[in-house]
């Protein structure tokens, strides 16, 4: 007999080489029905291992990211069988499990595939999985795998690389691939599929290597899964931020500029502004000073700040300058700079906290193959801010800048988010920097504030920075998908590196603790995201344009321009479009532009001294009084933007 | 007889021999008494030379520049001469006359002159001036000049690099020095003198060279001039805005962020920031867009623009990056960047005039020795703007934008002003690039523009751009001193470098023609500028407090809250001074702010709900109601700040 530990707590005794599936099915029917993967003692074993030792498992289905990860590690055998069916010949590589989905490298010679081929096979890997089959492991010695593999000199490669003995197949059908194993019970379950792209792609990465193609693949256990996963595709698709700054004119890139620096286009750069207008009026309020400081430093305040030991070949470089002893770096961060700019000044104790605030672009060497649009720039602009702060000020402190935070989220309709407290290993006192003492007052610090302040926060032990404690924002957008956004992080190293002081009430010279944070992180990342969540669809403070006036005909040009005035006296951002075009093709540009409200004028309009008002979208609200238009809008602002 | 023509055109006859003043005297007993300078031909004689040929002749009295280059250049033989009679053996080098004043560069051997001597040598340079002594110049050959200087290596090495037959000397008294001529006609009229200072300076300025030392001095007709100018120095002392700047904490220099790189503190931030947005209505109404772009550029755009062929060893030197091909400059104007911005699209004639605004910040490197507080920078922040127009709209556009600028003059204070159109030479077509009909119209409508608009402009021939002509605003300050502020140049270089193009009426691709313009110049030396002209006391609706609220004791917190909170309702920037400190001390350290009211709180205030209104410098405005005071401060600001 064995003891099996499960999630929960409960042990239970089985027979030796009892299966995880076995130890589903003694639970219910429909665990067993729903268990698709699991882990032994924290490595992954098949639902059909035996087991033979005391030990720890975890069941997982569906619902669980290790469930989907053998899905999808398991359905790229089956796409593997697939293409050796479709294209005998053709020489399989790697072919893992990825976030979404999965793929497989594969060198098919003479055979090109492309998106043609894609349904054909689909189909074949659907044909396959609806034959149930088992997927088995088995060990090998090398010279077995060599020689089962004698024509694939990939696969042989990969095999050289393994010591004999631990070398495993996975066979199901007649397809056997060289697997280390994690798979779902049988390929029955895989119900739906879809080849979602082909690429080039080089043997191990190396473009010295031959190129093979990557064939891109999901699968899902049921056909509404696949639908609703193509349906959110195609919708990231109209949101990519890189397609609606082009549409919206927001931004654009150069090639003469160069990669990864983003052009801000007068639209863009009058969103950008309304954001860095709003966090700014948020951060007056909470006591911040705006700063202005250098986009470039004398090396002396990296070795100082300690950056400039961690800067390697895969920066930008120093710029050299006429004197051999003078360098500068791009800067990369403000924190230096703020520090200079706290140390100008000796502070006593009444003068703290001081929070400079700056909009500070900086610049960081991205390889170009990582640049995307603007998620991944060489220059960006934090909405950066450093705190300096008394020990005994550093539990309000921060719990004012969660508040800023929220403040931030909830102003621009992210109302789904997380947070993670990143301490310290207590195993590890080395590896981190400042006093035991201070360091549990600031996680507790954090944990007080985010608790005080209800977060959904999880707290992550050995994740702190060297440096200090932090709590990271992790929202989700209208898709589903994860981004990080803000950071508050405690810095007890700057401070000391600086040699930053105040004279306490004790006129003793004491060290200040540092906060950092950005609750946007960056405007560039900030704006694609907020892109990509709302589609464009700002939230109608921030709309460059609020209001778009579109007149039946030139005949009402005086009566536009008298509406545009009004609204103008309302603080309302609109514009008229004044041209001789139809109707219809004047919406459809303005629901392009997202307008959030179109207002039609014609006859009957001017003589009744009213617009016609339609909602981006189509919702008509008729014939109204532009005081009452103006109402509207000012409550559809006051849903969303409050007053800190 | 010869023929003497005179600035007013006048062809006066005398005899051969003739001498500047002797014409003088022929025009008036009065203008002989000033003249103190001639030119004649266009070339510097002096006043007592023998006219022989027919020729043009200018007489200078102290007004003129030229005058009072004589006096100085006079003066410092005078000075010259009484050193060598104080400091037997001090070796003399060169002593010109400069803007204000003249030096001479001694070799002092073992003496040391430190300002303790000053009161001596001035004594003793009056001493020589009362003896009216005449200045005589006479040729000597290169023999006799050597043999004259045979102990003073300085002199021998400045003779020797002169040609035999070109060497003059001067005498007066009993003092020789070799001498190029352009002297008043005798020591008498220098009737005021002042040694200003002293300093280190290496003989022809190379530090390899033995040290020399410098004494600056300034002299004048009349005593009251030197009064008058003493003070002018010391309030320009008072008004430096390196002291200003540190005093009303504006902006900060560190040693480790690099010399020349400003730390803008937060009110210095924020007093540029009302600067930005200041100009950034006014420009929003001109119907100009802002844009942002970053602070690098590759190396292609430079080679482009034109400017990387510029890119000597004495600027910041590329940054490079781990791709070998891909390098980066700091970027040093903003121009190309928005050419890459109008490029982005294409344009219809339609479309045009496209105006780009930002407040771009520029990177150049200057000499450590050439950096001084805001005005001479590495990094400054140009409150730039490119408009790209047809050559039709050349004529409105410039007159555009002379009115921003006179509007932003006119905003800030500065009422002294003139202008300088600069156009080509046209002997000299080769070196501008354009065609000439182009230029023609350009040149015109600049012209055109300062006549319309009623400028005191001056038309420099040759002095324009290669790329195009130019308009330049000259200003000068409360202490007449001049400086060049605002720029307007048409550019006809960069659209044709980047091929920038739009699309006529007639379908046509064309080329647009470029401005670019800068009102301030740089945010960085308009701050200083606007500190030395008004010495901190900013145009009410710039400072950063407008009110500072003054309680008599603490006891009345309560009733200043109220008041604080009444002046923000009526959008007046105010601060409580709430400490325990005597109404004293309160007021002197508001006036060391510049605060230009300050709004005294006791007893009877609170009684009778108002406040006790005084201006900074001490006038009494007497106790009156908030309202009242508002009424008053909205008066002030209404009248400097106009809108646009």
């Amino acid at each position: 007999m064995i003891h099996i530990t499960l999630p929960d707590g409960s042990v239970k005794a089985f027979e030796k080489n009892v299966t995880p599936m076995d130890v589903a099915k003694s639970i219910s029917e429909g665990l067993a029905r729903n268990v698709i993967s699991a882990s032994f003692n924290g490595a992954k074993v098949e639902t059909v291992t035996p087991l033979n030792t005391d030990g720890a498992l975890v069941l997982y289905t569906w619902k669980d990211d290790e469930g989907k990860q053998a899905f999808w590690h398991s359905s790229a055998h089956v796409l593997a069988q697939a293409i050796e069916e479709l294209y005998p010949g053709a020489k399989l590589t790697i072919g893992p499990a990825i976030e979404n989905g999965f793929y497989y490298d594969v060198d098919f010679g003479t055979h090109s595939v492309s998106e043609k081929d894609f349904k054909t096979i689909e189909n074949k890997m659907l044909e396959i999985a609806r034959g149930k089959h088992d997927f088995k492991m088995r060990s090998v010695t090398k010279a077995d795998a060599l020689e089962f593999y004698k024509n694939n000199e990939f696969k042989t490669e990969l095999i050289e690389n393994l010591e004999d003995g631990s070398i495993t197949f996975c066979d199901h059908s007649t397809f056997t691939d060289l697997c280390r194993g994690g798979h779902i019970p049988n390929t029955g379950i895989i119900k739906a599929v879809k080849v979602t792209s082909a690429a080039g792609a080089y043997w191990r990465g190396d473009e010295n290597n031959p190129q093979l193609t990557r064939i891109y693949g999901v699968s899902f256990p049921k056909q509404k899964e696949l639908t609703e996963y193509l349906n959110l595709l195609e919708e990231a698709k109209k949101r990519d931020h890189r397609k609606l700054g082009k549409e919206l004119e927001l931004f654009t890139f150069s090639q003469k500029v160069g990669q990864g620096l983003p052009l801000w286009l007068p639209k863009g750069a009058a969103l950008r502004e309304r954001l860095e207008n709003f966090l700014k009026a948020a951060q007056k309020k909470a006591g911040y000073e705006m700063v202005v400081s250098p986009h470039i430093g004398q090396k002396e305040l990296y070795v100082t700040s300690g950056h400039y030991a961690k800067y390697g070949e895969d920066s930008f470089q120093p710029i050299k300058t006429p004197k051999e002893d003078e360098e500068f770096l791009l800067k990369p961060m403000n924190c230096p700079h703020h520090c200079e700019i706290y140390k100008s000044s000796q502070w006593s104790y009444k003068d703290l906290p001081k929070r400079y605030a700056e909009f500070g672009t900086v610049y960081r060497y991205e390889q170009s193959g990582e640049l995307h649009g603007l998620t991944r720039v060489r220059g960006f602009t934090q909405d950066d801010a450093h705190l300096f702060c008394m020990p005994d000020q550093l539990d309000e402190e921060f719990k004012n800048v969660i508040d800023l935070v929220l403040y931030v989220f909830g102003s621009l309709g992210f109302e789904n988010f997380t947070a993670q407290v990143s301490v310290r290993d207590p195993e590890n006192p080395d590896k981190y920097i400042g006093d035991i003492e201070n360091w549990e007052k600031a996680e507790q610090a954090i944990i007080n504030a985010a608790e005080d302040k209800g977060l959904n926060y999880i707290v992550e032990t050995g994740e702190a920075a060297f440096y200090g404690p932090k709590l990271d924002f992790m929202v989700k957008d209208a898709l589903g998908r994860r981004w990080q956004l803000g950071t508050i992080q405690v810095d007890y190293t700057l401070p000391e590196r600086f040699d930053l002081t105040y004279k306490g009430s004790d006129n003793e010279l004491h060290r200040p603790i540092m906060i950092h944070r950005a609750p946007f992180g960056s405007m560039e990342r900030f704006v694609a995201l907020l892109l990509e969540h709302t589609g464009g669809n700002f939230p109608i403070w921030l709309m460059p344009i609020q209001a778009k006036i579109l007149s039946l005909s030139e005949k009402y040009e005086k009566y536009s321009e008298k509406v545009l005035n009004l609204l103008e006296n309302n603080e309302i951002r609109a514009l008229v479009d004044h041209r001789n075009e139809t109707i219809g093709k004047k919406i459809r540009e303005a629901e392009m532009q997202k307008h959030p409200y179109m207002l039609i004028i014609g006859e009957q309009e001017e003589n009744e001294n009213k617009i016609t008002v339609r909602k981006h979208g189509g919702e008509d609200l008729g014939m109204i009084s532009v005081e009452e238009f103006a109402n509207i809008i000012k409550e559809d602002i006051s849903k969303t933007l409050k007053s800190f």
